[in-house]
């Protein structure tokens, strides 16, 4: 992505852009984090997902302890050139809780005051995380 | 969703939440905008999306001026609670620019200094926001 491209986003007065993580074989939703410019530029550099993590302000690459790490087939932006979308192959799991999605909780219609697990565990985060 | 449900999310310190909206059927992502706990209630009080716009400082209904409104059909949320993920029934087109959804730019590999306009148009904005 060259300059032209990523300055024609607009980030946010902290110079962040929200961005979506979707599996580009299946379209299932894996993750939602905050990129900035510097982990855009490093994500389309090289071809893995780069966040910004407002929490450590730092730069991370996703997948840097786990190994669990995302491979950019594309990235589309909105309307209003503020969020990004990017279709990837998802090493591993996207979930540091273990799940292969992040949003593996949905409202249960029958069971209203309660989160219901739809996911399922595909690896055991204290042996992934532990390594 | 019971207080119970809409309590467990975590808000910003502006009160907001991000959501995701995907058709149900296709997992076509289709808009990205952000709720508040007053929003979100509305939503699945009355099964169509309602957002919080900052720029406004309002609740609105999705479609209240295009007749473009998303049906709710189930609603998920990720391993921080703090982002929901909401696939909906799309009625006509989600983005006020005339796509099926807000995500029609994709960055062209062979032309790195554009984005590539991927989406087809399905409605004339101005004869449907003239009304």
């Amino acid at each position: 992505m060259t300059s032209a491209l990523l300055d024609s986003l607009k980030y946010d007065a902290n110079g962040l852009i929200p961005a979506i993580i979707q599996d580009h074989a299946t379209g299932e939703v894996l993750m939602f984090a905050f990129m900035n410019r510097v982990s855009l530029a490093k994500t389309l550099e090289t071809g893995k997902t780069h966040f910004f993590s407002r929490s450590r302000n730092k730069l991370w690459l996703k997948g840097e302890s786990s190994g669990h790490t995302q491979d950019v087939k594309s990235i589309q932006t909105d309307c209003d050139l503020d969020v990004v979308l990017i279709k990837v192959e998802q090493q591993g799991a996207a979930c540091h809780d273990g799940y292969y999605s992040c949003f593996y909780r949905q409202r249960d219609e029958t069971d209203s005051t309660e989160w219901k697990i739809i996911g399922k565990k595909v690896f055991d985060p204290e042996k992934v995380y532990s390594k």
